[in-house]
């Protein structure tokens, strides 16, 4: 079934995509008001499924890259999406008929739908990691093997530049330096043709992350609501007592721990970060880790709190669920497995349906799922 | 006259590449042996003058860029100067048929050669700078305002780039970060078509070097005939008594001091160099300042020392010479003058014709020219 995003769907676009951010992929303010005023403008943009790609499609598989603080206050440029379709074309010899984002997650899930309403092209509803990842490696295309025959990059002042790399570590530490470069921000663009697309993609997480966003505005209790929506687990409700965060090696590196309340009143989580989310322990067992999905939300609104935002005091509810099956293949832990963050544990796939996340088991009336403060 | 590049030509041509080098553009060592390997197998490379282009000739500007410390022990894979090749021809669409050495400088003015070898190539006699500088800017296709279209770079694993700036400050700074992301070496090329070379370029440069080359290495007595050869004073011959240098900035900053001997004694002279040697004082005086050359030369064989291998006690003699009269020009002086490096103080032309310079003002008999210790 083929749909359109309106204006209408960006607010909750924007707050399903932070919700998929699991702790990063950027702030969505910025590109929020961005978005909309690029659907208003140039009007809404049609929703396509993969099933629905053609032969001689290709995609454009679009995203920012570098860090996100840089993105809340330099915006890109309205030339750039222009620049890096006409070069992905020109390089690729094929004409662009859907965009697709390279990550559903933060704001890079929002922007590409604006950029495509601007350049008079459908999005894909589908995204390269179904969450936020910190590194360009770190995509379904790269675990399916589907060969990256170019990335164009383009910078805020009109720079613009087609590199073909040996492979994703290159292609990771070259775009890296642009991005520096360019002032820690830059646009980046691949062409997927669609004979590529199916298996090398995360389906429908455009329309998803909308759905999801609906969860945590629409909601009388956001949190529930929003568990129920996802799949996901409470794994406890409660106050951050402490955040240790360093930026290091030029990511947001350290831990934040909750104390429960209410129900969950006795109980203490600690979850790990490097710009996203990734690993949650309790007494020193690993409850949930990348790339399942963990995110902190507000217990009160339901919206996502990015890594860099944490602070002591606040009122969050930990949601953790279950990653798209690629990530769990072989290569897919490979690529985004604990091991690849440089935790020397092994990945145990998390199960938000199992027993001991019950609201029960964490010591709240049975039936009523995560206990809201 | 069209003339030939053989491999015998190829020791003249890297000494003399080395005097250009006025202390940088890279030591010759490995490009020297590379070039003559080259040439052996391919055959030799016709030297094309500027007049001999004609109106579809597209000239291949090549250069590597990076830490020269680096490309004494990182040599460039084959392949790629065919990638550089291929990738300026298909991006601007035109069949290169000669190289020019972006910088004549130091390994850069030796490279080119035999890279045009291996790629059936003509070497055009003439290059972008005249001498050794260390920036992407420091261009006489930039003074003359010529736009630099397009620019290809190739690392030694594979990795290739295609990049378009904005303006030669953007390019420097660009392909400064690709060239840092490949382990701090990379090789360069930019297409010049025919109709923008006259005038963009200086002419004559492959032959002099070589031409300067054999005044080092087949006279008796080679600082003398450099000198003469050159057209270039020789300020003081004498022996290092200081050498103050630190790594800064991704460059070599600092100063050494040379004590005069035999006809110099009593005089002291301080070249100041960043990477190149760019100033010499006397008591506080300029006697000469960048554009125009410097460079240190052993006093007993007349080659050039770089000045990473400066050191305490060496004998050497300081040569100096008039630039090429487009440094000379208001946009050469901004883009390449003492200013561009920091120095706040007004050119004044080096003439190396000067009484001043003669060898009986410094204190030697008249008619010898400069005192060999």
């Amino acid at each position: 079934m083929t749909r359109e995003i309106t204006s209408d769907d960006v607010a909750a676009l924007a707050a399903g995509a932070a919700i998929f951010g699991t702790g990063g992929g950027g702030a969505v303010t910025t590109s929020r008001f961005g978005t909309a005023d690029a659907l208003r403008k140039h009007g809404p943009v049609r929703l396509r499924t993969v099933a629905e790609l053609t032969g001689q499609d290709m995609v454009i598989v679009m995203s920012g890259i570098g860090a996100p603080t840089v993105g809340i206050e330099m915006l890109p440029s309205a030339a750039q999406p222009e620049t890096l379709l006409r070069e992905t074309e020109r390089a690729a010899g094929r004409r662009a008929t859907a965009v697709m984002a390279t990550e559903i997650g933060g704001t890079n899930g929002v922007g590409p739908v604006g950029w495509a309403a601007q350049l008079g092209l459908d999005v894909l509803d589908a995204d390269g990691m179904g969450r936020a990842f910190p590194e360009a490696t770190m995509v379904a295309m790269n675990v399916a093997g589907v060969p990256r025959r170019l990335t164009v990059l383009s910078d805020v002042v009109g720079n613009v530049t087609v590199m073909r790399t040996i492979d994703a570590t290159w292609l990771e530490r070259h775009v890296r330096a642009f991005s520096v470069a360019s002032g820690s921000l830059c646009l980046g663009a691949s062409p997927l043709y669609a004979e590529d697309v199916p298996g090398a993609v995360i389906e429908g997480t455009v329309g998803r992350a909308i759905e999801v966003g609906h969860a945590v505005l629409d909601a009388a209790e956001p949190v529930p609501a929003l568990a129920e929506t996802l799949g996901a687990a409470v794994l406890i409700s409660g106050k951050i007592i402490d955040v240790a965060r360093r930026t290091e090696g030029g990511f947001v590196r350290g831990s934040v721990t909750i104390a429960g309340t209410g129900t969950d009143r006795d109980r203490l989580l600690r979850v790990e970060l490097q710009n996203e989310n990734l690993i949650v322990l309790a007494d020193g067992e690993v409850l949930v880790s990348v790339p399942d999905l963990i995110t902190l939300v507000d217990s009160e609104t339901g919206h996502a709190i990015s890594t860099e935002l944490l602070r002591f005091g606040q009122r969050v509810s930990v949601l953790a669920w279950s990653c798209d099956p690629l990530w769990r293949t072989e290569r897919g832990l490979d690529i985004a497995g604990p091991r690849a963050f440089g935790y020397d544990i092994d990945y145990v796939p998390f199960d938000a349906g199992d027993p001991r996340w019950a609201s029960a088991e964490r010591g709240s009336e049975p039936g009523t799922a995560g206990a809201v403060q």
